[in-house]
């Protein structure tokens, strides 16, 4: 395929072009997917979460240009909707992504995340391989860390940065409990604010309360001043570590069959979806959807309905 | 089914335990809601969203209390991690809980975010399904606001309650663009607070200046202390208006077909996936992935291999 030989080429339009298709979905982003899967397994890949506000895309630029001026390419990927990345750099963010932009060795994208319900996650997963395959050294997805969002990434990432901000209140010890659960590094940004030794504090008192991790690496509790590019290094040197340590410990391969299996499930559940709606017309739907309506078909009995009928790829 | 039977005679032991299959999934759960299904479509489904901090859940409470009051009975569902519902209200909001608890006319449930990727809208959905089938008036979903969930709730509800807060941001901007698209009404909360007014304008503005809804309803804007329960009466009557409104224009059925289609997707994407793995054996499901972590064999072919198999239900 064309527009996968360009992408491995290092064509960058090429690599947009392949960006917008996944996005999309699809066969044809399949099969592309499927031409250039043999090509991705060499970037690490990171995940950035967090609250809004706590200055996500601030430290991710930041670890970016820190890994640019090591020799390092970059590719981002923002599925938060309040990432700057997202809104094209229109909040004020302009000056810290012109570090950035015209530097061929990074690639920025932002996801959609409106209007494709449940498949942002799938989308997400096709970016991180497609960046993977145009031989980006470093993938880092932000996302926000509100509830489901997170979860998904430490699915689809080998290293997971959650960022939390100095006293922010009660109310986040309740996602912090989750968050531990996920976490490859913390790291507490705004670290100038009144607050942030408490914070760090809190956070190893609970990493020390938590049972020890599964994976016998306990995640290091890191300070940043993004906006200063404060603590940038630490935070990029501990993500290399936690790659050296799932590598050296024998844990990448488990991490990695994680990661599979996450897609693997995804991809099933968008291609069964895909195939009963190319094998339904228009109006057996409308007419199902009716019926579902008026309580006279359960949407239980509907799906098994659709399913009887295969979903072999020749049948289409 | 004897659990149906018992949900519909108003046991609430046989409410809970039926929650806690559909939270599990499975065959199991998919029959119960099959059998329940007949029974529902009667409840006004509200979706509560907004950010960590908005006071989703203080505002949930006290809609709540009014609609008690009223004489309405109330199911709540709280799919926010940060909610001091999903927590046991271990968060300090024990006193406004007590309001409710002990009233067999309210009825609360936290889903679990964790470790269930992907199905924590089909688990939130069959558990609105349950409420509506035990027959409350009113279900009311708390989800945290930022990024995904917040379109899986306006899909999943009739009305849906987007809560800001006075002066929460530049950072906010740019998801209020993506929320005007699915509320239904705008509450500003903590509208004690110095913002109050100014956030009010900017909402309205930002309305006048959105394309003109698509069903023609234009979200009011309304100011809340739901700690204090001031601005509650008003909401509740807004979240009735907007249901008359979808009745008396015709909308209903529409807003309803959204919401099966939406129903029907999800189970088909969960059944199917669900199908796949009761043919699989664990030895060739972790053969699969095996290949996969090689790279000798692309996901997307793996899920065209097993998809190959059917997944009619006679099979399995």
């Amino acid at each position: 395929m064309d527009l996968a030989q360009a992408l491995l080429d290092g064509n960058r339009r090429a690599l947009a072009q392949a960006l917008t298709l996944v996005e999309t979905g699809g066969p044809q982003a399949r099969s592309l997917l499927s031409a250039l899967f043999a090509q991705t397994g060499r970037a690490h890949i990171i995940g950035v979460t967090g609250a809004p506000g706590a200055g996500k895309s601030t430290l991710v630029a930041a670890l970016a240009a820190y890994w640019r001026r090591a020799g390092r390419t970059v590719g981002i990927i923002a599925v938060d909707p309040t990432s700057p990345f997202t809104r094209g750099a229109i909040l004020g963010d302009r000056i810290r992504m012109q570090t950035l932009s015209g530097d061929p060795g990074v690639f920025i994208r932002s996801m959609a995340s409106r209007g494709r319900l449940g498949g942002i996650a799938r989308a997400t997963g096709d970016a991180v391989a497609l960046l993977d395959a145009a031989n980006f050294d470093v993938v880092l997805v932000e996302t926000v860390g509100a509830g489901q969002g997170e979860v998904e990434i430490a699915a689809a990432a080998h290293t997971t940065i959650v960022i939390e901000t100095p006293g922010a209140g009660d109310d986040i010890q309740a996602i912090k409990a989750g968050i531990l659960e996920i976490a490859d590094l913390l790291v507490v940004n705004k670290a100038d604010r009144d607050g942030a030794e408490q914070t760090v504090r809190q956070l190893r008192a609970m990493l020390s309360l938590a049972d020890p991790p599964a994976d016998g690496w306990t995640p290091p509790v890191l300070t940043a001043v993004a906006m200063r590019g404060e603590g940038i290094e630490a935070i990029a040197t501990a993500a290399e570590r936690h790659l050296d340590y799932l590598r050296n410990s024998g844990r990448f391969t488990g991490r990695e069959q994680e990661r599979a299996a996450h897609e693997l499930r995804l991809i099933l559940q968008e291609t069964a979806l895909e195939r009963v709606r190319a094998r339904v017309s228009p109006s057996e739907w409308e007419a199902l959807i009716a019926q579902i309506v008026a309580r006279t078909l359960d949407p239980y009995a509907a799906a098994d309905h659709l399913l009887e009928r295969g979903l072999s790829h020749s049948g289409e």
